[in-house]
């Protein structure tokens, strides 16, 4: 075992999935191919001899590099790229066979910075396009939870207490909403590729090209369709919103995944039990108590939602400080924020695709409850049906119903409440019938179904075509 | 003197025009005008006695209540809404003589939840317009900048040290491309309007419109027009992308203007004197030090900057722990956050504004910094150069010529680089003139201008038609 | 109503008590206090005319001062004290009618960051004093708890599962222990007066104190004594560990206050009924829903725990990024960020306090929640005593039972348990009265008891001497 | 190569030095240390087998164990302790020949709580006495600074302008005073041993002990004196102190390290070249630009600096959201941040270390910026003793000299000053040798020498007792 970081203190992303997309060696992976696409680039340009850029895409693969060791050599110049580049170099170098002097292909007109920047927007790209993978599936299988839970009575809570009766299906589509929101904002996202040079100004690149049918610009724009990025209008060395605007959709994600979490923390402890995680062999235990099944996929992902603000400030906080055409330090702190956001969020969408796929319901326990309050939950409602048929001061005799109910213990509450009230209003005036059903929850949902279809229907993208067959239709353009 | 913040110990948003947006008082005035507007939508919908939303747009006067008061009270409910609105029916019943029940028309069927979430995106609102002003001010004085500068030699800098030349144009047109971004990222931003309902699930609203012709969403749109805020397809009390997107581009923009605070902080020093803060009478002392003339302006700039990261995060935590359908703490932890944010981006573009507008530019102070570095300015591009003309070795060769020349004294390194280069390379392959040339900074500065213009014509908005006019013709449909 | 933030926005800490320690009077009254208490030390060293320090006593009153027109004009030096300092002279002047020249006393040797450092450290020093009272009070009012409640059993949980049986008299124990340990901590804090002169070199007051009796460090820790604040062995201009080490202290108490909020949101929950929050007219209500009674307190006092980690951590940074001798930024970052934290600490310590001293604690839903894991409860328990019974794969076997019972629904598994117990155990190894006994919830309570008197043990000044007295002895003296 | 974290992306701590102490083969060390040490608690005690302690200190060989699969498996329980104990057991029993039963020692009484509390604190335990190693040498180094450099006058900088006179050893006093005084706090820190049992009421453990001799206190201290921890009066599984403590100690050390770079930053630029970074082979290179020296020391540990505060911060939100028994992610999201703290101080301290031991002082460019500024900077001296000579309006007098001054361009001021001083003050109240003399930057230096004195007194430890001998006394101790 060497030293390194394997995720064990982080076990949200602690898996191979994440760190083939997030480690240190797709970063090396990344920045060869950044190297290998500029050197397509210039050969395609005619600026560098004719099968340079094939010999670099040989010795571009990050399996023959040691990332470890090239991780302590980065102490020198302050960034990975230096020490990478010596690498590569002498790699193509004893590739260059022929001696078609394909190293002249290799960095150049470029700086670490271009490469750097270039390749961890590459990276964030790749990981951002595996994560709304599963956030399709993860909205998908809230879509179905909103159909299939339309009628499913529970009760509405805010500040932690009972406020109105409400539907299982609308508290899916506001989840849903949430996340198709954030994962729509993140996927509209322009990742740009970087060139600028040395100092900012092309001018190596500049200098490169002459006499050539390019401009500098037109390699940075040829680099960008060759790695999947966006094209850049000019280089952004020292304006960073491509990194914040990164950091901040992950984070908004990361919220979204962080309120679906709390819910389910409380929705499925013992004294509610109104959803479970889905089982699993091993998942939730303890190393001492044996009868423990922790909610451990909720627990991630809350674990991963609590982090990402922090880190996506720290991007700001570079942003905020980036002095000079190249900053003394702000840069550098950029670089394990980002990385480790998007570990967090690729590990935690991963497991709320399981957790929702697996969510186990329990519309009795919502119901039983719902109870809990009973009619009293309705008395918002009362108020507004029953307070213009007591007169002026209409309002008062019904709060004042109430809180003669609140001095009863609650399991009395919702009789007592039933019974002031009808000796509050006269019978002429509300019936039995007319009572009994306005303390009717299910009478008293207003427009949780026209809310949840509105929600689905804004995020048209992020439902499958026919939620029952499964067929990620785009989610599997998305991989 | 009553007790209360009026920005003593935050300079860079102690202003009496940012207090006018952002203080307490203008929360009461958002508040008041959501809950006028709501008046004018019920009235418009026949859901109120004619003539109540005159009676409470007259009684939504913001003058006549006690924001200390409300405050206090306030810690009841936990939010200002229930107290305002204590005193706003009063203040209904007091004013409808007539008595056609006007008070009917106040906050039915709304939470207090719709009403303050309403009214921070109408203060956000406000002032986003207003900075939007200032910021449209900022980036025009950096066009001018750009342009008069597009040949003003400088160095650029790269971890402290000199990189290559570079022109203040550039740098100027840097500036302007992070702030224009920024500003136009947050111009795009979509304010919505919130009405959800005690639950969110708009129980009151459908009961009230039962039997109208409107439904409650019509409503809802209804309130967006009348308070020039954006639609929402559906009530967002759980999901807050609406805050932290809105709190991750006031961030984003105090990045931008942090990154030109950084830069004047250095570019200012007497050691280096490129810039100077415009002069005004008083601005930049000290108590005790005479001589004192503090770059002030940007001192308070960089101070906002520091603040954001954190305050653009707090909104994130919030979000990400929003439980249930309105949480037990986070909705409370958001509302100084976002305040805070909006009154230090309202102060700081206001500074920048001033600054950028009387900016002191030295471009004498420029050269003489970048001929600190002389000839050895050029090295990148001489390797690029020069290093076919040597051999198979050549940039060894020139490492080795800059390396020796590094061992000499600062003082003499420009006349011995020059020297040692010219021993390296024969005449015959570079001549005298051809070395000068290549030495020349003005050589070697790129697409310095093709970028700037690119930067420019990005960001058509952002600059004045005529700039010299100084006709603010978007600014001014801004404010 | 004039501009300005009087806590409508932040109603954990909107009551006068707290602005009026920390509003921006509080800071002028300190800023003041500075100046008068230095206008002693100059006059008792023989340094100033004699009389000058009653002259400057009595210009020296908060209330003849407009805070917010001292705001405004903060921007033109960018700190507080330039223009306030202008205001006390012209005071001083006009009240030295018999000319003894009182105004040499005003701020004689000192500069602007030793005025606003000793103050805030002042207004930190009268702040932490009169939360440490409510603290005290909250931590005696645990004591009791812990007191009454030794017996009462109730559940421990672990990510949100029931784990062992517990006492709640143990919980009040740790709550105890939390908040102890952190006012302990803030308590020892030392806070430093600052005194360095313009530079941090003292020069000018050693150019007063030349030929006198005193040095300037004699005079540093005669102000110090003054103002009842701790002396510095040096300036501390640029290191900022008096001011990191009190935000963290504050931080840590709010931690302390939130994790004892998040049990109470949890346990006061209808669903589980442990524990509510005292009641009072008017807290609690809702603006919609006349049956809401909201735990206010609680929400308020996480409200404010969730926003010290960002304060604290803006003290830090500016600490990293305290440049030169005094710093372009990060300090005017500190202020606000200090006085937030203050002002939240000593709000949320004012309902933690009414909090813990009313609340109503409900042993019979402890009980009732407790048994809905029943048996299931014990079985780490049984696992340690009856696996031996069961020879080499006695462990397997319990969990085999455990699994088994899982199986079946909530309800059933207290019963299906204890009949597979009772099926695998031979009664021979077992009988039916120690089966009985292992699964009995009392019987399994550790030291739950020893524990919480310990705890008790380690922080007696945080304990009533006799707790039924109400005599706050050592609270009365931190007033 | 494997997939994993080797530091690729965070240069500051990327040593096999830092991976060694932080990484996860020495977390599963430290758990390993936890449990062994635990065994042989128990041993002792008489509670397991004779010879199962030995047995288990054999098994827990941390290079035996794959970091990487045991990461992978901490997906299904939250945590690597319980696959660690997993493949710890089997080891266990599979060196356990001769059958004596061994595995009883594992894990008893404990849950995984106690164990990665306590072995996180061992980690820290292992960190921090490595990096006050690094730190006593750089203490040292500075302390020689500050008697090589009592007398080298330089300039004092507030808000980047030029301030007083100051001395370089006063400079590298007050760097001294930041580091040694964080560092004293953070070796002052007790770090606890944890043990509480699964719900923290130590049933398991009283169970176990029960008829013994020993409690399970006795156990838990004797754990904490095997461990070299501190022992904890009571289980603290839901008070953070201990941690956020920590972590706020590691971020204050941080911070006085981000100020030392931030300056040394500033002053080894080529405009200022007041100081150097320690010249090393391959150190501050650029991949492009031949000449570049950058001072990547100061960057690096700029970079950890920024990073700090958002890490402690995350600790303090943990904490104040540590709900239950053991709570539900916060517990999670404190491991990966304060390992990064961890790593990042020690790597920084190390490049600290280096930084201070190597640094390059250059006199004359300090006396060269210093006049700069020249008489002006006298400024506030002249004002203190000039003003009284000339009457009640002298120090208005004396700012206008300065004044008129500050219109003349920067070269000339020096002369204007001078001679407008001149003109001010009648030649019989200051002689033309007076005047130079209070012109005279040596002049007025205050108690610059007796600060540092006292500074260098106040942390004796921090010292070498001879410095030129290089002994590190104590530095050796702490390894």
């Amino acid at each position: 075992m060497t030293h390194g970081d394997f995720g064990l203190l982080s076990p949200v992303s602690a898996s191979s999935a994440v760190a083939a997309l997030t480690g240190d060696r797709a970063v090396i992976a990344a920045i060869l191919d950044v190297e290998a696409s500029w050197a397509g680039v210039l050969e395609e340009a005619g600026l560098v001899p004719a099968g340079s850029a094939a010999v670099v895409a040989e010795a571009a693969d990050a399996g023959s590099y040691d990332a470890a060791e090239i991780a302590e050599r980065a102490q020198g110049g302050g960034n990975p790229v230096i020490p990478l580049l010596g690498d590569l170099r002498a790699r193509v170098k004893s590739l260059d066979t022929s001696g078609i002097g394909a190293a002249k292909a290799v960095h150049t007109s470029l700086t670490s910075q271009d490469v750097l920047d270039s390749a961890l927007m590459l990276l964030a790209s790749r990981t951002v396009s595996a994560l709304l993978v599963d956030v399709w599936s993860t909205t998908t299988a809230l879509a179905t939870l909103v159909g299939e839970h339309a009628e499913t009575l529970c009760v509405g809570r805010s500040l932690t207490q009972h406020a109105l009766p409400y539907t299982f299906g609308l508290k899916a589509a506001q989840w849903f909403q949430g996340v198709a929101a954030a994962a729509a904002r993140l996927e509209s996202l322009q990742l740009p590729v970087q060139f600028g040079g040395a100092g900012g100004t092309l001018a190596s690149g500049t200098r490169l090209t002459a006499g050539s049918a390019s401009t500098p610009f037109d390699l940075a724009d040829s680099l960008a369709s060759r790695l999947g990025l966006a094209p850049a209008p000019a280089p952004w060395h020292t304006n960073r919103l491509a990194v914040t605007a990164l950091g901040d959709g992950l984070a908004a994600l990361l919220d979204s995944f962080g309120k679906i979490a709390a819910d389910l923390l409380f929705l499925s402890r013992p004294e509610v039990g109104e959803l479970g995680e889905p089982l699993a062999a091993g998942r939730g235990v303890s190393s001492a108590m044996p009868q423990k099944q922790n909610p451990v996929l909720s627990v991630l992902i809350r674990s991963a939602a609590l982090q990402a603000p922090g880190l996506a400030s720290q991007l700001h906080l570079a942003a905020a400080t980036f002095n000079d055409e190249r900053p003394d330090g702000a840069w550098h702190s950029e670089w394990p924020a980002l990385r480790q956001l998007l570990a967090l969020a690729l590990g935690a969408a991963g497991h709320l695709r399981e957790l929702t796929k697996g969510l186990r319901v329990f519309p009795d326990a919502m119901r039983r409850n719902l109870e809990i309050s009973g009619p009293l939950l309705l008395s918002e409602g009362v108020a507004a049906a029953v307070a213009p048929l007591l007169g002026e001061d209409g309002k008062q005799k019904l709060q004042a119903v109430v809180d003669e109910t609140l001095k009863a213990p609650a399991a009395e509450q919702g009789r007592i409440y039933t019974k002031l009230l009808r000796e509050t209003v006269p019978a002429d005036k509300l019936s039995d019938a007319e009572l009994k059903a306005l303390l009717d929850p299910a009478s008293y949902l207003g427009e949780a179904s026209g809310i949840a279809r509105r929600v689905l229907a804004a995020y048209p993208d992020f439902v499958a075509p026919a939620e029952n067959t499964g067929t990620p239709t785009k989610g599997a353009t998305r991989g």
